[in-house]
């Protein structure tokens, strides 16, 4: 399916910086940019910053004096999605995770999953197969945290949010995250754009690893 | 029932200071001090504190200089109890709640009932008598926060032991308090001589306000 | 001096529940209340709670159905205010300190002293009168705490402040107090009603207990 | 200079699972492992994890069975050193340091540098230096934090130890790391084995980019 998306983003810088936006939408095996287009104004030379194992596709530039800066950015993707019953899927054990997963196993600044091993466990942990995990936590999430915009804030955690269950869909996607790696799942953040939102806006999701794929919740 | 209690303490100050105990067995109704003795080695005079409402008996004494000091505590208590059927007691709405019942609602620095109001009634907000929300969520605390000794210190909060879930009995108390807060049930700390233990111990546990009466749980 | 103070809340209720308002002023001895008028739309019967040692003036009101509430408070108040020279009183030790002040050094909600202990004791210990303490402190405060309105909410403590450095009157008196706590200075919070202000607001500050007497900082 | 580095390590695996060690040796251009021998009992096949800009040195295995299993690593490692006189290099605005630098500016689960911003900047944000700015703030912390063995555990973070003031050498490396961090200086956990020390142990510290080097402190 091909998806037009854009950013329309405007900056008062107030004084000389860096800016690194994540705004592109990134090149996978499941995703083609058809066709994309960055532009600014004032002009600024921009530097793309592509991660190891592309999870995301920076872009930095330098802001030499406080000011305006306007900046606009379409493309054209065209998604290729599959649909995988992973119900019978069993947990991978951690000595056959590839390399570059495990990380998303270790507790991050918004997912603590460590503070929370007793409680994922406790909740979660008598389910057997990975993917009922997974929706079983998501279904707890959605069913218990309150949608409540402007309740959190960026310092807002997962640790805050699994007691207080009031936050945003990034409050949401951290607390997915760290639920997930208390239980020994992979998992990550995921940024995209929004579908049919109006207006439009950036989503959070995220992705948990489960019978070797990266998968979508 | 009678019982003995008694309270062995020793301390080596390092400085100069004072020092508030809080061993007394205190003076209830249904409580009666048959008889107690308290002694120190040296010897400091001692003032005894009695809060307005009889929360506590505190007994507070200069230490005038550095040194080892052994306290000595002992009391005979003649205990009346009474099994009282609170199922069918209703919650009692907050303006009919005495006065001095009233501070018991609020957050404390262990129980921060307000940052666990969500929680607490997507939890146990459905039960409808006052009695067994607060069975319910003992048993909960029971059944989900793991008794672990020196897992916690003096600065563990219901705010931490309710995604943490390990504990100690102070703690258990501390979540109990705090739960039943967020659900508008008056809660206070308890703290006494634990019976038949070994080595003996205080003990924590938690009252509710539930009928009219301070409930032990 | 004598000072017009006033009150216009209006509240829509969602549901039936309790009022408590602190909003009258105290009657001290430094402090006549000249002439009051409260009054409601539409009137609820309300009562008058008064604390042991005269720290509030509570009312507390049942608001039987959901709907709009008025409320409206008027007083005249006359202050006598003398100026003191505290910078050569010293410490009163803990076992001097009158039994209705101790409950003010321990750790509180929003002001966990015992978190603070170590960072007050590095920064202030070494000076040597307890007012010149305070004064240093209340200035490193205004310092360092920007503030920033909207910053900080209803559940934001003075562990939170220390660090993050931004908030309002509130979070300063929080941190005020926490801060003296630990310094074994007896502190509580004081609200009131902010002088030429406007719009017209309460107003937070701090007071700590030196040389026998609650002075407001 | 040569160091013999050694590890022996017991673990009782209680059930099956996954060991991850992080006790090899770097191999970088300044430090040559000359002679390295690592073996276990039971033998387990292991694999060697190495991270893409050679942070760390991972050896992975499989416990398949719940029992004891002793682990005995042994080097000789050659470690080149330079000293370099870093006192009037400026700082590298962000647009200009290297993409896999720009990570070790984010908050982490232990070096919560966002919310350390505004107390990071207060204190020594007027240093003009990033080499002075980070051996002020090394000599802040080993003054104001008390090396207390015992009081902080797995969980603690920069956040707290920045209040509380008390930790051993993880927590004072986590709080320069999250420091530097909130001054925009890129800063990263650093282990290793320690120089004289009985009985011998890892040591924690960290290191700052500057100059275009990770520099150690």
């Amino acid at each position: 399916m091909k998806f037009d998306v854009f950013a329309d983003l405007q900056y008062t810088a107030n004084s000389a910086g860096t800016i690194i936006l994540n705004i592109h939408a990134l090149r996978t095996p499941n995703q083609n940019v058809v066709s994309e287009t960055f532009s600014m104004q004032p002009y600024i030379k921009t530097e793309e910053l592509v991660s190891n194992h592309g999870e995301h596709r920076l872009v930095r530039f330098e802001v030499a004096q406080p000011g305006e800066i306007k900046i606009n950015y379409k493309a054209t993707v065209d998604n290729a999605y599959k649909l995988v019953d992973l119900s019978n899927v069993e947990e991978t054990p951690v000595h056959l995770l590839p390399a570059e997963v495990l990380e998303y196993l270790n507790p991050s600044r918004y997912c603590q999953s460590d503070k929370l091993f007793r409680l994922a466990n406790n909740m979660f942990g008598f389910i057997e197969k990975p993917f009922k995990k997974v929706t079983t936590l998501v279904d707890w999430i959605y069913y218990n945290v309150q949608y409540l915009s402007g309740s959190t804030n960026s310092q807002t955690s997962a640790f805050d949010t699994v007691t207080e269950q009031a936050g945003v869909c990034r409050d949401f996607a951290h607390l997915g995250i760290a639920l997930c790696r208390a239980l020994t799942i992979p998992a990550r953040y995921f940024t995209g754009y929004a579908y049919k939102l109006y207006p439009a806006d950036f989503h959070a999701c995220f992705e948990a690893y489960i019978g070797g794929e990266w998968i979508l919740f």
